[in-house]
């Protein structure tokens, strides 16, 4: 049976949510205060999971320490005391809702870890909203 | 793959634990203090986890605030500082644990979240204690 | 300068608001859904605080597991899964408010100690809402 | 002896860091990622604190729900989902550091809330870093 | 549909990382700090899952009681406030790792267990990083 | 008046508590299993609070990355992954008690800090046990 390893780490940024296909109306009614102009933010706290098959030499799964230097490279390096809209290309023409920035956290993830493993990700918006990538 | 959106929420309420059919010994060598005749109580925590594809138009898998306006519906106004035994006609004959509320909980939402989503509930009886549904 | 030991601890209970002096319609704009009939209930969180100089021999202000002692025999014993209106006869006169079962506890922890300490009792109700005695 | 009553709150919000009469050298150099240009932003965590005498009829040194409605309206409304620097005039010529964001929300309240009660404000910034006023 | 009952608890210990098939230098290029000689230590918190059918006389998955018992006798009794390293023969020939203890600590549970039950393990060796297996 | 800003921080560490004035069953019975000779450990949680002015040029009381950079250096780099009896000369003839560590943390860090700010130390042993110094 395989084992999972779980390393948290945090980031703060700021963002808004709108669609540019639809006029303010619209967009208020959809996103609410979540599409105020002058951006709001969040302390994003993220849990990066690793699964695979415990290496008999050293009993990790993957080294933690390892890990939190790949975190630190790909996110937050990228995102900690940004603003997520402006900032951040790939969110030009994509909402930066939490659900988005958790695939997008993925796949700049998954192209760092060998594909032996399987990884998943946990964002915390607000202490009491987060997302699950993959579900 | 899909995305799991989770809102925590939050109610308090009574409750004891007692099986009709079985003496006051029973009782008392099964649930222990959980049958105190004048009952006791808890802060619940609930998570409910709603899985789905997102919507490119708004980047959400499901709206939050909608989330919550149905827990508040469905599970607030129900059970916030009430007594699930006398208050809960659901509770008249089945015994108000943790893993049975979990599963009226689902069933309450599971009417009114389309069927295109899966849904999931986790629920804290005490910080050290909660329950899975489905598990 | 002296030193301050915490210790945490927990009990669940049942309890509700209300005052007999007043009718059932003040008693509801007064308390809201705290004074409904068949009582709600909460996880408390409780933390003794207790203050005086470190023992050169031990290191300890206080011996922790002395305080788990007498919180479980004054506290726990007493409260835990129990219904704080019908259950204790301090409050047949007085609300079971967080405020009044604070003093409570502040008063019976304070015969077991010497008086060369000083004690503080902070006392969750909820996650969000918690009180102080003394200030 | 007086009681303490403390209430948390979240609002999330929006700011950067920046002092007009520095140049950009010297305000990266005081203030870092503080003062990246697009904003970043934060999950507040709040804490009111109001201290007094507990009223014998109620057992409240102070109704929690009325506390909790003038936190929404002098706090939440303002801030919750807001950028700090362009949406709030008190901003406008001073940094919003959490220490003078705790000051200005103190200063809101304590109009609000009769002089017989002391009042203090904690506010976490991120859950590593959080501000007392009065110290 | 099945339900996951979960009990967290609590152990403190001593570790250090080490594989004595590699000389010193590879050791510290490998664990860092963790193969410190004269070992370092944890705050555990174990939670432990158990899925299974709702008993319709009791409304429990698993007596919460039943499983804090079998915590403490198999778990607690054992690595509370212990040195994983010299007090546990299962690590003589294996690394102390979260991963490894995880398996260990599934392992002791589940002879325990009537098989009809599955079990899950969730170990966390700092607030930031935590180990599930299976996962 | 004044202001406090307060960080936390993280180290883990490896202790024993043992009195070399007494013999096995005197240190037994006072220290009970925190006397065990292999020593056992604990992710210790320190906040450190600094109270002073506001400065109005920041807004600053105290530059908390300055701060996080003085506990690295005086706290973490000293104690984290170490084992508090035989690395650290302080409790050579002194035991490391959460009430010690935390005199010594405060010591360490007041030559480093301006006597214009006054400063305590909250020093968690367990989630469920903490120190304030000066109380």
């Amino acid at each position: 049976m395989k084992v999972a390893l779980t390393r948290k780490a945090h980031f703060n940024a700021a963002h808004r949510l709108h669609n540019p296909k639809w006029d303010e109306e619209k967009n208020k009614a959809v996103f609410g205060p979540c599409s105020n102009p002058n951006f709001h933010g969040h302390n994003y706290e993220l849990e990066v999971t690793i699964i695979g098959e415990v290496d008999p030499d050293t009993g990790f799964v993957f080294d933690s320490s390892k890990l939190k230097k790949l975190i630190k490279e790909e996110v937050e390096d990228r995102f900690d005391h940004k603003n997520l809209n402006p900032d951040t290309p790939y969110f030009e023409n994509k909402n930066p809702t939490t659900e988005n920035l958790s695939i997008l956290i993925y796949d700049l993830l998954r192209v760092r870890i060998n594909k032996s493993f399987d990884i998943k990700i946990r964002l915390y918006e607000t202490p009491r909203i987060f997302v699950d990538y993959p579900a």
